[in-house]
């Protein structure tokens, strides 16, 4: 069902459509835009609050703007749907996130209007800011450099960076702050209370109203707006305002807080900001999910990404099954650090910014002084946890793994290093599935497993994850236990299982064979028990292995499996360069076997998005792919 | 030859003995102090400016805290030596970064004393929180948590995240800013302006004065500081300084700027601050190289770590060679990028804050407009190059391979997945020497392999260097390009050779042999042909393929090696652990190869620090360990 859009937006096929309506037509396109964004993410999912929340600058911006040759870089890229619907892929939208569709992000292969792929936060001033230093060197004058970030973003310590360097650029470099209070759980941290604050403070924006007021009025008799910037400025100073603002004091001129939703003034205020040279930021006060009534008063983290919903009603579509479903990875973690943590009082829960996502906020719920949301920081969370473990406590710190790269010098610098116990839960392990390539957790087992002091262990199924969370939280004086599983359901809908140590580096044989045995690693061993059975039906026997553990290596059990079997195939959610298979060549290599061994995983490419199932068979280590390469080595003499 | 210490340090056996002097002593405690740490440091060579800079607050902060129960946090550490020699290790100290000696960073094995190892900047505020968060969970309201951060390490973006949850966090954390302006080289950036601004603004420093004079004298009329500096505050309210301080934004009580060379002020402070519960700042002005004339008045980044030195007449010993000697691999790097983008007017160098370290400090005199010192910010090192890349020019972004572990995410995420065609060169990769382990250049092979849309290359000599440099300039679309070379001197003393494309991809056979082939990666190659001429000696000959990629690997070399050698050994200055040997084992995999491969490079454990060449043999990839491992593989049938 292809969605109609409203009949002033139906003409827009790229931004050049905007610039030709009249300004008053705005509001109208906004309207436009937000019901086509609302009647599509109701019938086919996707991200939903942030992108309605920012309708009016987005509209405002590409009417500015001289988009593509002007650039505009959107922070973690959740809210550029409408963005997208404006630049040439309205009649594509609705393959939003779906396999061979449009991404849910901006990505540069997709069209010439996102300049920046984007998904982790915190990039889009580090970004902006090479492109305006380019323009700078390459004395192009005309152009304008703008990232839209979100509050949640600010909270990421490279944002900082980004301003750190952008204050003293003499760039044409414009960050728009798009405040809306939240990440994708409320945001946390001082600085969201700071922006709070200023929002807030009356003084402080009656000053700044009449600044802008000033402003407007003023432009209209055609003095240059940056004249009269300068002369407020002068008047600013020496008054309440000097150093008064902490952009300010990184030397970003600072401009707001602004209405986001008024399309009018903000295209008035761009205007004007266009000709101010130099690095500067804009504040706008935003409401996720703005438009949409029950968005706008439910639970903005609900309407992130809703799923499926009755746009009149407001319903948000459950499924509804005859059968108890097995549950997501996620909540088998929630659930169970819980229950861990009553009987253990030593155990902490850090989350970056995840506590929805992760399901820790079951945690900070029922035990809030022991569950830490730091915010956008995986950095911080590393390092913290570790400050945690000095003291004796036991942090389960969990990040999803694709974040993990972000902390990934804090891992080896601060916990390997010091041979701290710190335990990491890697979320979303392996194909993310709709959040495509950004989000893919395809390399953590490589990126690990390299580390001394580090065990690297991953479940086949909720009652192995209960089992490892149990063995991580018992006494022990060093090593990182990092625990890494997939996105969404496990495989046991009788899941609370009594939970039991699980010996450090020992493996599970699944099922004996002749002459040929599949390792697996984590929960894609599920595919190997279906390939074993088919396999057996038709009379040919093969052995499984669930290694459990890719470091330590079970070596007693490789020895018995590299005695026994001339042909060994490994299979893993993760890259095939480096991770779990490479573990096993090594293991052959330092032991003098001789085995055919062949690994399959995530190539060596990016992969793009679509259903986990669609990624697992396009990188052949599906059920049918598994099954094709045991017959392939079984056929090679 | 022992350094004797002064009558008042030489009784100075852990802090317990600080505390038994009058205060009055101090002064001439800190006096000894810096006299030790100049006698040894000219003698031993090491870290001295920043050390020297914090001798005041070094003894204040262990007079007036309870350490090792008080936790202290230095960040980097490299201004800890005043602190390691007045907690116990003074006689050891002219053991300082000698193999099996005492660290040149604070380290947890080493003393009760350092509570958490250092080495890489902008942790410390997140371990000191981590550890004060276990306290207040704990119950245990009488320690303090106190973190030593530079104005450079503050521009690390993990430590503005440290800060945003310390700004919301009811612990008991202080953060001493040790400001200096300097980094390594000189502090970069806006927060560096800023720092200057309010340290030398007029009004605010009188009313700070004001402050603290008003602290100083009612304290000692025995009133608690907390009601005064509450009462002050109030004061302050409302008036200028509301909301006029970054740090006071993110909701941290902010004091200073004070003279952090008055130690008597200092431990007034101090013992102030200790009773004021919450997130504080202590902003400390202190001189580099503070106390010793040649460096207060000499060039700070010189006194960093200038080596021994003569010190009387402060001039720094050079070594005197009679023949001319290979350059470093850094200078290498300086130099030809110059030469390259005079040539080329697309080339941008980019560093985090090591312009002398890497040497682009060559091109930021001669072509300051396409050389970016961007501070301590490695992530937006990497993004701020991936925004350069999208506008068409060419990206050489310089980052030691320790210091790359912090931009791993931006790698993967704006530069492999956008398929963008940016330079990385790593620099001090492989063992770093005395720095130690902090600072190993060890999982760089394993961790960059594994991405896709990544070029792995390492040069085994200067000209090698040259070519992979003139190579990553010509022009392409897609693809990063990553080059490592270890720190210090290559082997080539007429190293500016004419430049050349090198294939991607493809090797170099150093020499042919019988049935064992040596296959290294990088420099390290060099110890390879050694071995070899000692084994052509004893009649032994082996093959030496420089392999020059790890990826993409030269598959037909690799096809001609497998088809003619039985026996393979690879070599790296790298982790074991899915690096370059690992590659090999892949391709012998996949191509069904059955080779005994041996794998030589950094084992799994953190080794320790050391001149590089010790540590290659305890490593056993040293010459000695090479020809071991060659006879060894030789005898096994």
């Amino acid at each position: 069902m292809l969605i109609t859009p409203g009949k002033l937006l139906a003409g827009i096929n790229s931004p050049e459509d905007i610039k030709k309506l009249d300004q008053a037509q705005l509001v109208q396109l906004c309207e436009d835009l937000r019901q086509f964004i609302i009647d599509n993410v109701s019938v086919y999912g996707g991200h939903f609050g942030a992108s309605l929340g920012v309708v009016e600058l987005t509209v405002a911006l590409h009417y500015v703007l001289n988009t593509p040759y002007d650039q505009l870089v959107w922070d973690v890229g959740h809210q550029a749907y409408g963005h997208k619907i404006l630049t040439g892929r309205r009649d594509q939208f609705h393959t939003n996130r779906l396999y061979n569709g449009l991404s849910g992000f901006p990505k540069r292969k997709e069209s010439e209007y996102d300049t920046f792929g984007v998904g982790h936060s915190s990039t889009s001033i580090s970004a902006a800011l090479g492109m305006a230093a380019a323009s700078q060197y390459l004395k192009i004058e005309d152009k304008q450099h703008v990232a839209v970030i979100g509050d949640g973003a600010m909270t990421g310590g490279m944002a900082f960076e980004g301003l750190n360097h952008a204050g003293v650029s003499d760039t044409n470099v414009l960050i728009i702050l798009n405040d809306n209070c939240m990440a994708i759980d409320p945001n946390v941290g001082a600085l969201k209370d700071y922006l709070t604050d200023i929002t807030t403070s009356r003084t402080y924006n009656k000053l700044k109203d009449e600044v802008w007021n000033l402003l407007g009025k003023l432009s209209m008799f055609g003095k240059s707006a940056q004249e009269i910037v300068s002369k407020v400025e002068n008047g600013i100073k020496g008054t309440l305002l000097s150093q008064s603002n902490l952009f300010e004091s990184l030397n970003l001129r600072y401009f707001g807080p602004v209405d986001g939703h008024d399309v009018n003034h903000l295209v008035a205020v761009l205007n004007d900001l266009k000709n101010i040279k130099g690095p500067k930021i804009l504040h706008c006060i935003t409401t996720k999910g703005k438009g949409y009534a029950p968005a706008e008063k439910g639970n903005a983290t609900t309407w992130h990404a809703p799923g499926t919903f009755d746009k009149i009603t407001g319903e948000i579509h459950k499924k509804i099954y005859s059968v108890p479903q097995a549950p997501k990875y996620q909540d088998v973690f929630g659930h169970t650090i819980v229950e861990l943590a009553k009987a253990n009082d030593k155990i902490m829960g850090i989350t970056p910014a995840m506590p929805s996502g992760s399901s820790l906020n079951i945690m900070m719920k029922e035990m809030p002084e022991r569950a830490f949301d730091v915010g956008i920081a995986e950095q911080h969370a590393v390092t913290f946890s570790a400050g945690l473990a000095t003291q004796g406590l036991i942090p389960f710190c969990n990040i999803y793994s694709t974040f993990m790269q972000r902390a990934y010098d804090q891992v080896i610098h601060d916990v390997c290093i010091q041979n701290l116990p710190v335990n990491f839960f890697l979320d979303r392990a392996g194909f993310s599935g709709a959040d495509g390539p950004t989000h893919h957790g395809a390399y953590d087992l490589a990126y690990f497993r390299c580390l001394p002091n580090m065990i690297v262990a991953a479940p086949m199924n909720e009652a192995e994850l209960r089992n490892l969370m149990f063995t991580a939280q018992l006494p022990r004086t060093e090593k990182a236990f990092s625990i890494r599983y997939p996105r969404g359901q496990g495989v046991m809908p009788h899941w609370r299982t009594p939970m039991e140590e699980i010996k450090i580096g020992t493996g599970r044989k699944i099922r004996d064979g002749e002459e040929l045995a599949i390792l697996t690693i984590g929960h894609i061993g599920n595919y190997a028990v279906e390939v074993c059975e088919r396999l057996a039906a038709q009379h040919i026997e093969v052995a499984h292995y669930d290694m459990r553990f890719v470091k330590p290596l079970d070596e007693a059990m490789l020895h018995e499996i590299f005695s026994t079997y001339k042909k060994v195939l490994t299979v893993e959610d993760g890259c095939v360069q480096g991770g779990f298979g490479s573990a096993v060549l090594e293991f052959m290599a330092d032991h003098n076997y001789h085995a055919d061994v062949k690994r399959l995983g995530i190539p060596d490419r990016i992969v793009e998005h679509g259903e986990q199932f669609e990624l697992h068979h396009e990188s052949g280590f599906d059920p049918d792919g598994i099954e094709k390469a045991v017959i392939g080595m079984l056929e090679h003499a």
